[in-house]
């Protein structure tokens, strides 16, 4: 059997063990693995690598992907589609593994609905919102990046008598920023799925230092939204993607806690450094699970298929369900957290 | 309402999480919590310390238990029982909660079912043996933890062209083994559930030199046992606790690899290494909902019961049936893993 | 003998290493140690803390400073410096320590030679740029900082084939920078004291790209100053201390490299992250052996001096030579580090 | 020019970057460099790789050494001599540089003298015991490992209330014994240097104890000496190289301190931890000026010579004069450690 993967959109910590994982299960069923470069792209292009399993065993303590990623979508151009399935037959490919996002995926469910491609999807989004699935790999690596910067700034923040605004990612939803927020001992949670009522966080800001406590952590989401006031479209540009750019979420919020309090409110937005890094154990093994079980979906023709977590298991869940489904974060969560938010 | 705490049994990375998310739930609800100092012995001499919010927010990130921890037993002796009912009268308790393992779980059960005091469960075992729950916290700290030694280990290792056997926890269940031997990319893992083939072993990581790997990780559960040959019986003494001292596996299996493959083999225990440090982001978010909802159970009058993972959420489970209940590796983690150990 | 110690300016990891060697030197001798808060504030209000050195032994791995910091300087008055002398009498102290950079330090000289003060002085800098010492503490903790970050941005610019332009702290000296530079393989290194000829820069990234490498790193200081373009003072604020605030460096240089070359390009400032976190083998032991030295000359009567590190000794400088002598980075270091520049 | 590297005796992080720093160097002067693989065991058999500064500005993040290692030594038997210099004049060499411990650096300077053969040594040892070198790399890394282990054991000491005894690296010198024991607050700090007082030891753990402190960290090389009891000859052993193999120091110190106090006591031997990892930040700064002006010393056929680092200064001084002198810790660092150890 001869199986192709790529790793598409954003990069995540636990793609090489997804890729790893794979690989080795292919080869123990006596098949091969090629690696499309760059994302779609690779699949357009027809650039590829040999995947040996003596060399991807090596990958799995490696942030980021081997493959390089991108976030070319051949359904932009009918013809683009055409090259992708001439790179499929030139290749005699006998199924393709996509592990990406929603766009990544939606593109491996349209090519198995519409051409009848055998395709198996593995969800990525580090943002943790997904459908289908209980957690996606790199979101606890990010959670444990996040963590580790936030005690660093507490040191500081304390010595100075200062409350730190941390900006972390969460474009629509707020997981990273809620999980995160209750494993910092946050004073403020600041999510999309809930407006922000800045008064109240101020209060209790000033309402902890009277009573002692010397700094405060608040955390936001790229796409918080203030009450009465859009956090996110305030001078807003356009990024690399058309997308309103977010960004100086946290520096607007930061100054107008000190404005408000009068308390020395600096920021820090972690950008780039989440998406980064050696991936946890957690990531390491489910990464590994993930790999392992689509190369069984292949090994069994079971595809149109996508791989997910649920429970302690690793299912298989048809790709046209799981995509397109946003998953915002849990009420329950911010119900729990709300204990330490008041 | 007037709640007190303990914790009992080996430490474990999360305990303060719980700690502080029981102590901030309780005082939400106009209410106070007591710690019970050194587990147990604690609730025997009525030894404890006022557990004030402001204070207990800040132990998030620190590992180990603030108020200590013994393996006392308090039904060794009726007399000691006694005691604990007369501490709990004099302290004028609404309720007691008892974060620990099995031991500590079957105590404060026994209480409730025998003596009508109003307890709660919190399950603690960093082996992640425990029914009733998906996982336990400090588990995924320990796993960090061990993954991070054998990441130093493996550039030292294939400097040298060796095979290095790692020795971590896990008496009777291979949770700790088997998922770190799958973070760490082990050649080998062995653990309690199944018996080793040690032959097997030996031509795996001949095999794996001749094609190129110059280095090999052998991962071996402190309680597993090798065809043919009990190891952990092997030159056996007790321990403090009157059990079976293990120790010395790792040596042992280092030098039978050293013999029958000639490959230079070295190995590492890493004990008391792994119960301790600052808890990962997940334990710190585990241990502080498994607080607040111990909290929350106590609040509700919700007694005789254990609060336990499943999935996403919190539940409560009868604390009877959660105690006693081992649970030892399911096969399906060994079944993924076997991909990379053949 | 009673001591009293304070820590002013920005805060450092390792200030806490230093507290802790002078208390417990000095509790040897048989003195007391106390600690004004909040630097020359606490000097002024007379406001401390009485320092235990079975409480202070356990501070070594804190990072910031247990007795908070500010910026406050009492020469801004001739009354505040009346009162510190008043608080200095009032309090019967027999020497002042004080921890800080050389606003801090020259309060303490100015203190010694015209009031006759027994002050006593520890170098505190994190950017490493004081004259009379070889090292200052802290510096070590931030490069490992600045390090774990770019090893983690490394990962996610490789899988993007992107540059990442890391702003780093740096005002003055480019100490921090070029060292971080050196631990993180960058492909450039800005520093204030070099102008940076950005049209060099962008054809060694374009070389390198060319030859195969698809990612590129950047370190800038806060000050660089580009050839031709002087990006701090562009856009400039004053910050709170009335200083053109710095800010947005590594955001112009990414945009300017981005239009240049045509790569994608991103930047991340690492700010107030690289003041914070618990302190390095390296400071921990250089804090703890400057407190120690701060400890002895106290005991000796030896006031108007500085501890520093000259080679692998602590040694004892006068206070006045050492204030006020900013030391810039080394052209060998610049030497050095340019084998990698080119 | 043509250069060969080598990298003899036991791992050490910040091996590949000396490699990275000469290939470097010798590439921007027009020059190749080749790789000699498992020590003098490549330059025997002629055993090399060619090694490209692309590849090898990769390998700065790397522990261990891409060359692999040996304790093999041509001096054994002259006819292996005779196979190093056939090899050096086959391969047309115009230098060689030995990166390595003593063994391999006394080779260097018999080639260099003996036979003419124009070699440079770059200093190894984690020990930190060479002469002529304040520091040499892997010592940082060494002391950070160390100490994150006493981080992690810290609180699980304190949880139980041991004593934890904690065996290092330290054959005849004391320094990461007390440099880690500094850095880690310990209790007692057991070096080669200094004869052991244990009952001193005892006492002072008891008093510290009934001060109020409730747990214990020991610090032991594994060459400590015992007064009036040999710890390393106890039960000796021969190791690989024929020497006395030391081991189960840590392990007896811990037995006997338990007897003498009747405080639980653990021990714990961080063993081949201690050479692993990649390198900290002071380590790959140190390797690569190291490596920078061995490519340099090469350039300017200055043979014969060894890098040592003097202060802030890299600097090239005779191999005759470095080979062969053991540095033992200095005094005043026993002296400062001592405030804390009485």
């Amino acid at each position: 059997m001869k199986v192709a993967c790529l790793t598409g959109g954003g990069d995540c910590p636990g793609l090489n063990a997804v890729i790893r994982g794979l690989v080795r299960t292919i080869h123990n069923a006596g098949g091969e693995t090629i690696g499309l470069l760059e994302g779609w792209r690779g699949a357009i292009e027809g650039n590829f690598v040999q995947l040996n399993p003596m060399e991807t065993d090596e990958i799995l303590p490696m942030g980021g992907t081997i493959l390089g990623s991108s976030r070319t979508n051949p359904y932009k151009d009918e013809s683009l589609v055409e090259q992708v399935v001439k790179t499929f037959n030139e290749l005699e490919l006998d199924c393709l593994v996509a592990i990406g996002g929603d766009d990544t995926l939606g593109v491996a469910s349209k090519l198995y609905s519409d051409h009848n491609l055998p395709t198996i999807g593995c969800p990525k989004t580090i943002d943790n919102d997904l459908s289908s699935t209980d957690f996606t790999f790199g979101f606890d690596t990010c959670l444990n990046t996040v963590m580790d910067a936030v005690d660093k700034l507490r040191t500081t923040a304390e010595s100075h008598r200062r409350v730190i605004v941390v900006e972390v990612m969460g474009r629509h939803a707020g997981w990273i920023t809620c999980f995160s927020g209750i494993a910092c001992s946050a004073d403020a949670i600041m999510v999309p799925e809930q407006e922000v009522d800045l008064n109240a966080v101020c209060e209790l800001l000033k309402k902890r230092r009277e009573n002692g406590k010397k700094y405060g952590i608040v955390m936001v989401s790229e796409g918080a939204v203030l009450k009465g006031e859009d956090l996110t479209t305030k001078d807003a540009e356009l990024d690399e993607f058309g997308h309103v750019k977010l960004g100086g979420v946290g520096s607007r919020v930061a100054k107008m806690i000190e404005k408000k309090t009068g308390i020395e409110t600096r920021d820090v937005t972690l950008g780039h450094l989440q998406r980064g890094g050696s991936p946890s154990a957690y990531d390491r093994v489910l990464g590994t699970r993930l790999g392992i079980h689509a190369g069984r979906l292949a090994l069994n023709k079971d595809f149109g298929k996508m791989v997910a977590l649920n429970g302690l298991h690793i299912v298989g869940v048809p790709l046209a369900e799981a995509v397109g489904t946003m998953r915002t974060l849990y009420p329950e969560f911010l119900d729990e957290a709300s204990e330490f938010l008041r």
